[in-house]
């Protein structure tokens, strides 16, 4: 019998109006919409290959075996496809970034588009993008983003049904760029999917949902009117909300070091000076520096100076989840 | 006819429960209640000259002519002392901290408090502790803390009758310690006046005001038990609480520096490690580590090694306001 594989890449994405919170953990339904760009300069690429022969999943990350504990994520999102298929067989999944590990930039979201994708396919199934938008969000929320092309938004959605992403906006209608500040790190990060489950012991969790439908309505409009600075003044308050929560959860979750705050305040600074610049972070500590490409050269020479800073990553708006052939 | 004057020291004061806004500004009546300790090292000392002969009132600030804009805070607040014992006279206050000026400890407190004791006895009058506790209140809120003795607590009131600052445990009580990190700092802090204007504009602080009266009575009992598992815990959450809310406020207020966040994310960890010690910050970049007075050389010998820390300045409990003679 043959073996049936498929390859696939994905972008991870960043968030401007942010997912931090769920209604349901079982169905990974959010607590609130979310909007977000897919960053094209950066790419997981998964090949996925079921066959009769094999005896265990397995999964090999950047060249080499996985924890246990992410095979064993991967495998159970595995089972869920293998249902919707009605297919016994297990996988060998391979999956590489284009991107530095432990650099905290999040692949889970990149990775779990890419394996929907490339899973679905090589089983044999062909969902639409819905479809494949809420596969993807039972491997890890913010996946679901990376499905569709550009700029996203969630729809929280009430049942497993109606939680998927779609796009708003296609990648060329704005030349906005992020410029991820990555920084040296001496703390270890708290894993965002346990940190999801802490934000409703902040007290500040329920007035933070409270107003994310006005923040993301005002952030779309800000995207399709291309209005820069309309767009900077909300994705740094939803920002700065998403980081209050965390701060404030039971036990307290910083995820800011000191050079990501040193950049929170130099870059409004920056911006008061006539410099089209705003920042964002998500569960992590690089500051992601959002600007028009034309000033990526004047944003790049700013911030490489800061002697936290290891390097700047530059990405334009990335495209939808994609099949490819070896 | 003859000069009156009188003479008074008072100490500022690091609050664990914080106050931050008012249910009326005019009043100065807080939002919520507070707690502190007097920080006995630290002393303002505070002479009130009235006399007939003097045409408007003046004020010397650490031996040089105040700014129009303090002087016109203490004239008002002079209008109410003036008001209350019927005299016309005006006055040269002359005052003085034996703590640096411009390391962004906050003299207001004590300054209002050694004005409050100062000039109402040079102009003949005798408030007991709650009045006078209740006048300070009028020219700094946080001040009305600083007139009774050792561990402080503010009840919000309902009137100007009933939000005063009352002991609850006298100096001796407990060897708390606030070792205070004194940071270089580069950015302009906001005046906490403007602050307190600005913290209705955070959706978080309704939740933070109501959970406060919880907090409150968590650490009055921590206080009064000596627990200081129980205090270090409910103090660092509350000054996270209250920074949360600046930086959700419109504008966002930033009051840590990147070593302000350093210390934060290390100071727990050495209390994980056995010692114990924690932290609070006010509206300023300073760092108040608190611990007990057997721990403080080990407290000072892991702060100043940090290259942002440019000194640290140690004080135990301290007491209430008070006369002194020249």
């Amino acid at each position: 019998m043959p073996d049936f594989f498929s390859t696939a890449i994905a972008h991870p994405n960043i968030a401007f109006i942010k997912y931090w919170g769920n209604r349901n953990n079982e169905l990974n339904l959010p607590a609130s919409g979310s909007l977000s760009m897919n960053l094209g300069a950066l790419t997981t690429r998964t090949m996925v290959r079921f066959a009769p022969s094999l005896a265990a999943d397995s999964l090999i990350l950047n060249d080499a075996p996985a924890q246990p504990l992410a095979l064993e994520r991967v495998s159970r999102f595995l089972d869920r496809v293998r249902e919707l298929a009605g297919t016994p067989y297990h996988a060998v999944v391979t999956s590489t970034n284009n991107f530095p590990t432990g650099a905290g930039i999040a692949s889970s979201a990149s990775a779990f588009a890419a394996l929907s994708l490339a899973a679905t396919t090589a089983i044999g199934l062909q969902p639409d993008e819905a479809s494949l938008s809420r596969l993807a969000r039972y491997g890890s929320g913010s996946a679901c983003r990376s499905v569709p092309t550009g700029f996203v938004e969630w729809l929280p959605g009430d049942t497993d049904a109606d939680s998927f992403a779609r796009t708003i906006a296609p990648p060329g209608h704005w030349d906005l760029v992020d410029c991820i500040a990555i920084l040296h790190s001496k703390h270890k990060p708290v894993g965002s999917t346990a940190g999801h489950r802490l934000a409703d012991t902040s007290p500040f969790q329920p007035a933070r949902l409270q107003g994310a439908p006005t923040r993301l309505a005002v952030c779309r409009q800000a995207i399709l009117d291309r209005d820069f600075n309309t767009f900077a003044k909300i994705v740094e308050r939803d920002s700065n909300l998403m980081h209050a929560v965390m701060m404030t959860s039971i036990p307290p979750l910083f995820y800011w070091e000191p050079a990501s705050l040193e950049l929170m305040k130099t870059i409004p600074a920056w911006r008061a000076e006539g410099l089209q610049v705003c920042y964002t972070l998500d569960a992590g500590p690089n500051v992601h520096v959002l600007c028009l490409s034309k000033d990526v050269p004047e944003v790049k020479k700013r911030l490489e100076p800061f002697p936290q800073v290891q390097r700047v990553l530059v990405s334009p708006p990335g495209g939808a989840v994609q099949l490819v052939t070896d």
